[in-house]
């Protein structure tokens, strides 16, 4: 089965995920910088899941790139995946609707360490379908920063409860991790 | 008539419709617990109709694998089957809103079965256009699965009168059914 | 100038327009059928609607069909066009919600004109670019159908002063006559 | 790396930034003429951002025309250019909401202005991976209407603290200029 339809749905679905969270940015009623300011959180808010979706989407197309073709268990692997991006609005709308209030900063967490482990097992889905040797495989590697990410997570989460600031730079300092290229792939890959 | 446009625009609606239905989760304004309760039964509808359109999306990639061209009336068969799906936020917030009352769970169903009748007339209009000795044909079969369904949403959308809850665990039980790896086309298209 | 990317574009963003138009039926927070009732005009509107630009879909694909490349003007012809679709959900919402009045009828029609007006221009400027001695030009030929449906839009937007149920009348013969299989470019393509 | 998803993505988040747009035109309650008035302002600012939406994606379909390949930057400044075009629908909509006061006039402008510095970092990444001596190159060239619009835009965003008409004049005034179709590109790929 070719991959070329998987790539376009998840194309679909993650473009709309990135626009939609936009609209929690509401249009007040009144022109003064008074009205704007309490979309300042929002907007802050808005801004890292953009991050993370970009960061996702950009990896979603590195990983793409060495796949040759998809299975059944792989076209759900994906949707599973595709299944956590999509609360990333409402995660990001409650987290800074609230002002970074401890519980919602706390089930962002949650919800980037369910998109971490929905995308884990898309990428064994995608190895065990391609073979422990091929060059899928070597490319995704030991993954080191993707583990490393599930654990800053956790850790986040619970620190949220302490001081949500403090998870949320969590965030932020796994999102600036990522956003240094992936040259993992590309470099497997080049001749 | 050339099939990439089809699956295109059914990849777009789709993707649309499975990613809006996730709107129906109000972002609270108050950030503890309290506030999340009232959507938990809207957020296992989501999980639902997720799955639901997961599955029509991953049923229509694999019937679209063994087609070879479209008509006229194959576009608009696949139109037809696009709006019961444009049909499952309405369906799927409202039973959620509503905590699985009788008639919101009995419309849940009405769309179900409106979508399965749908899907069926799509696979007759391109047994139609391929020929009744087509690989198409031979794939699809006798569609014992999509039969049963019909039978079972039929009796859940009347069930749920009597107890809503049953009829939703009817369709939890059909859609497990669905999730089952579908074979069928797979294994006659392979040599 | 290759047509791959402007068939994409407008795919996209008729699926969404096709898909956002159900987001005119609020969910109700109660769960009888009162609560159903005042949807029943929007629902019809939005069928009504949904097959309008399943038309037009459908017509623009055939069109692009027979299209080798396209220019500056075209892809602003398609803007333009794509424009008057992209009202729709307002107009659609607005006659629903409304109850077929008068001034909500009327608009309606006006849309349907202003849509079809741009689509003629794009048919216009596809000849221009392709020739008039083209396949396109013959396969659009002299387009009774398009111009038949000019009048009966204007036709309708006066009627709909006097009263409203005639105008919509209107509307659905409009629909139903384009949802006869439109043959002409499919024959003049054939061999 | 293939430019291919780029530009379905792309193409994407445009589609959907320049149909939600139109949810900012809120379907009015009552059916006369009265209430259509309150959207005047909402809609010529709905115009005008599906004019700029549309100038970004032409320039970007002739940009992307001349590209061979992409690599990491270049993802992250197409990123990081949707982005900016994705405040559009907030900015239009607080635009036209508050009637073309001051503030909202002038934030537009500053969407405007980050939108342009994006796609200008955009062509940056672009020309530093296809080289100063490529097509690519020589058809963005000095890109003197960029500039130009840059600084209209600066001006527009002091100026609409002073009378905010003036501000939107110049924005349509831009808008104007990228209307004339750009050859430049088209001129220097033809043989």
């Amino acid at each position: 089965m070719g991959k070329g339809r998987l790539e376009a749905f998840s194309d679909g679905v993650i473009a709309i995920i990135i626009t939609i969270m936009v609209l929690e940015l509401k249009v007040p009623h009144e022109s003064n910088l008074e009205a704007l300011r309490p979309l300042v959180p929002i907007f802050l808010s808005y801004v890292l899941s953009f991050i993370y979706v970009g960061i996702y989407w950009n990896n979603h197309h590195h990983l793409l790139q060495a796949v040759r073709n998809v299975n059944g268990p792989i076209l759900w692997a994906n949707l599973h995946w595709l299944f956590w991006l999509s609360l990333f609005p409402f995660a990001s709308g409650w987290m800074g609707e609230n002002h970074f209030a401890a519980l919602p900063v706390s089930l962002y967490g949650g919800i980037l360490f369910g998109a971490a482990i929905a995308y884990y097992i898309l990428t064994r889905a995608l190895i065990a379908h391609h073979g422990k040797d091929s060059t899928l495989a070597a490319a995704i590697g030991r993954d080191f920063k993707g583990k490393l990410s599930l654990a800053f997570y956790a850790l986040a989460i619970i620190l949220s409860f302490v001081n949500p600031l403090v998870a949320f730079a969590i965030y932020v300092l796994v999102a600036m991790m990522w956003l240094i290229p992936d040259r993992r792939i590309e470099r497997t890959l080049a001749p």
